[in-house]
């Protein structure tokens, strides 16, 4: 992909590889599912390789149709956040790492197609279930916005925001929890991490046979934090490449873009998903790059960069990256 | 059970009860679980009244033997803390409450039956998954103690620490979701709060058919957070009455002694584990015991007490309670 | 004061002490200080073994009368929690350790004299400064309350609350900052802790010449976390006697019972507060018990106690615990 | 300074300004100070319009002087991040803004010049004061690195990280309180933000008169969150121009680019900074420019953007900004 990859000697191991197209439409996937887990039957089974073009939902499933919603009266705990699959990926042990190429993003689906929303209890800048408070909601407020990849989207009058998609929620089935799909971890999940987006990739560890791929929850755009607890939400068509690489235990998701890697964290507090993110920063690049990890520690303070993904899932997300430069040299 | 109790009129409900006795032994569990969830075959179907005697495991499942056993050898996650049940209840539904009064705990097994210890990245007073650092992890160190209910455990010639047995681990099945028994959360979990102990009612609300209850983790005795990780593991008779009210829908754990209410509250950081659990008191108090919440959240202030339960967990628990005298009267 | 007490050998430096009694007075005081800092003229100067009573005022400084004040109108940061002192103690220095016993605390003051309070941004249950939210404010509410020493307060026809008094604020002064009395730290401050008692010790760290110590803001109890982030505040006479020991280098403030020696820590998140408060008490019990450390944090995991002050101030703040029959042998 | 800023109509405030330019050299600086507070005597006092150039020492006042140095040993809290200061600013009050433009950043002194280092018990993958923990400190170790405005810093064969120089500390005294100048808060300190250089704007509310500006602690460039607890430390020439804005009361430090604007917020824990900063970033948007809070609380969870200063200091600090073409339009 790029003459400079974290793959690196990895990138012999792709190249034998399937080329086979798949699709999961609507129809195909039937039920849409709410956690990461081992428990259901397989909706599709690839070998390394394949290319996958999903129909995804949009987090509320498509039920919030126009402005005058209620959320609080159409969504329902649990069953948010829909996701495709699961696909088995053939020969995929614990043990080994998926690589998941995102090829494209198109939004599908009626005008308006996007979504955003406040809902009681959910949130950056209002109390929740966790950050428990006495005060009143905030009322509740719906946005159904017009979605084009040309155009972007029209907030108002005067501000129109680029079409800048990226894959919410991905990850691969821990070996035997089922979580929500709500949640980040190790595994992946709910990151709503931009740079999951088309041109970079992104690495799982693989807990379960087949490691049995989810993805869903795509956003038209996001802000750092994912502040109100919703992105523009909206339907996409999704095509991701699928590699396995053997032997390569990695403990938590890992992205690629041109010129940077970085590692993923997902905790709370804040500062435990940044320390996460960094500690596993300095982990790559001495198992991989020959890096002195005090050494690694201290260059960091320098030069590493952090994204934070969201601030209000269960756990939040955050990703450390090094310029590949530092890595390779210029 | 008392005079002045959290039930009040639902108390006329626990009366028409069956009162059968049942047993789950290590023979009749077969496959001990490592998650909180619906997807595997109850053990054990059983009405609301009756009562349940487990022969619980301790939280390592009796793989450590010896003082010289290195727990990052033999122990391997996410296969620990193995939990007896599910335990289906007739006609429990999502909405109702599960009412699960503690009646006993005994030890059992060979001595010394008792186990604590130290393993790497686990603990509240060193780096973890989350709270990543790039320090040495501490040695690795077992302790396993002779434990009786008369004499309690000998620590050292000149420490001796009574038996005041409780359950670490218990709770129903989320609605969908599969969760490591090591975590608590608002179907209960592994909350580690010594409250959980004989002579004491725990309520969790019922969130999938049968409520699914799962209980094992007793600790002989515990210190408030559970410093180092590990309590004073030990594999026991426990002994429990489960009642179902129906039609109480309550949002997480609560429990009753003697002489207070409690609401439980599990996440991270500490703070929001507390929020939650006073937060759920005080709504207690203005549901059933015509309070105010204003006047409720100022009268905590002058005399709410705080249990922490455990602050190495996914997430940390914490009991918030208030002496029933401010309710009832003296 | 105990048979056995944490001074152990350190109490023969306590025999040759001198017995004046001094008073501050609302007259002698003058000017009350709202930071905790080296900067003022002392209003005293002590020796060893002094006795002082102190007129202290409440919280407000008497400001809030009736229940139809408006505490957003008259209250104004940062001219709050009022503490008397400094009072410099002879021979203090940087790397010695103040001692002070509380031998009484009595209201003081026109009832109703006891004062508790809901404003804007504060408290455990609402949205602060820091856990910002957009959330509409609590309403503003007082209670003004009689409080006496025999008959507690009485907080309703069915309530009344026994009077458990306390200091809210008592520390020395830091070596060159001068911080807030609204905030507890290594030097004391704000703690908020219902141990800090008559017949209980405090220590601290001497920072600066002379120590600097200051005391004002009283409770008349106090509930677990100070929840709506006022306790019941009211003026009073207290009475510390004050002991100073050299060449005693502690950390923070530690807390001695009759029965239990404590550690205190500061900090947020709080589960940080927890884990500085169980390190100090374990390099206690290493430095003067003879523990191993490790032992230490393994026993401390079975018998540990931990109480929380409060959960509201600029830092939390929590002591960490163990019984003295585990340090002395019974 | 730009067509378009958030200064808008306050502007032509500053139309009518002085020109003076200012030096404080080490010599005339005298004694640097370690706390931002009224107390000191000015080194300066200025009109607004003026600039000032200090010649600023690195944060440890050039003590570490060559790479077999022990921290440690060395440095003595609580001398440490010496700031040139304080510079009252003619007519400035309590509910005035200070406006400081960077202007320019130079190294000065012999070389090698740059500073890094590891110490104990600081950084953001070690155990620290508040994250306690048993374990051992990482082994202390110091960079001594040639550092030039045009060729940037040599870190080793391979890598040269260029000269992007910043503030680290900067700010203005509180209105009773003498901080620590480790510590960031609403009056600015070490807020450790690559975004304080030269071109941009930092603006900070008046607490005491005359503002009382305090700067130091440059750095040669520094990574998202100051990882290893020490950027690139450098003894710099600093010049900034500062203008007195009467009448503009703000609650922290706001920073204007060419492109953007942002708010400032430092707190623990992290998500609380995070709250802070898109908080008052909300309140400037509906003040300023006219937003509904709502929309703007949604609009920013589409476009906002963070950066994270520094994860190490006694309070986390987070920058929240959104591009000025979505406030002024295109």
């Amino acid at each position: 992909m790029w003459k400079k990859s974290a793959l690196k000697d990895k990138i012999v191991k792709l190249e034998d590889i399937s080329h086979t197209h798949h699709y999961v439409t609507e129809k195909t996937q039937g039920k849409y599912h709410y956690v990461y887990g081992p428990y259901p039957t397989p909706v599709l089974s690839i070998k390394s390789g394949d290319t996958v073009t999903c129909e995804t939902h949009d987090a509320f499933e498509g039920q919030i149709k126009t402005e005058s919603d209620v959320p609080s009266e159409i969504l329902n705990f649990p069953y948010l956040n829909p996701q495709n699959g699961p696909i088995f990926v053939e020969s995929a042990e614990k043990g080994d790492t998926l690589c998941v190429e995102i090829l494209k993003i198109s939004p599908r689906g009626e005008q308006p197609r996007g979504t955003t929303l406040i809902m009681p209890q959910f949130g950056g800048l209002v109390s929740t279930k966790e950050t428990a408070s006495l005060q009143k909601d905030l009322p509740e407020r719906v946005r159904k916005l017009i979605v084009t990849e040309e155009k972007g989207t029209i907030w108002s009058d005067k501000i129109t925001i680029p079409y800048e998609p990226f894959i919410g929620s991905i990850g691969v089935s821990p070996e035997i929890e089922a979580v929500s799909a709500l949640q980040p971890d190790y595994w992946g999940g709910n990151m709503d991490l931009p740079d999951v987006r088309p041109g970079n990739i992104i690495y799982f560890p693989v807990n379960a046979p087949g490691a049995l791929l989810y993805l869903g929850d795509c956003h038209a755009t996001q802000g750092d934090g994912e502040l109100s607890g919703v992105a523009l939400e909206h339907p996409t068509h999704t095509t991701v490449r699928v590699h396995l690489v053997k032997d390569w235990k990695i403990s938590g998701p890992r992205i690629e873009s041109e010129n940077f890697i970085m590692s993923v964290g997902s905790a709370r507090p804040l500062e435990d998903a940044t320390r996460m993110a960094y500690r596993d920063l300095i982990e790559w690049m001495a198992t991989d790059f020959g890096f002195d990890r005090i050494d690694a520690y201290m260059l960091l303070s320098q030069c590493g960069r952090v994204r934070l993904g969201n601030m209000v899932d269960p756990k939040y997300t955050v990703a450390a990256s090094i310029k590949k430069s530092y890595l390779f040299g210029e």
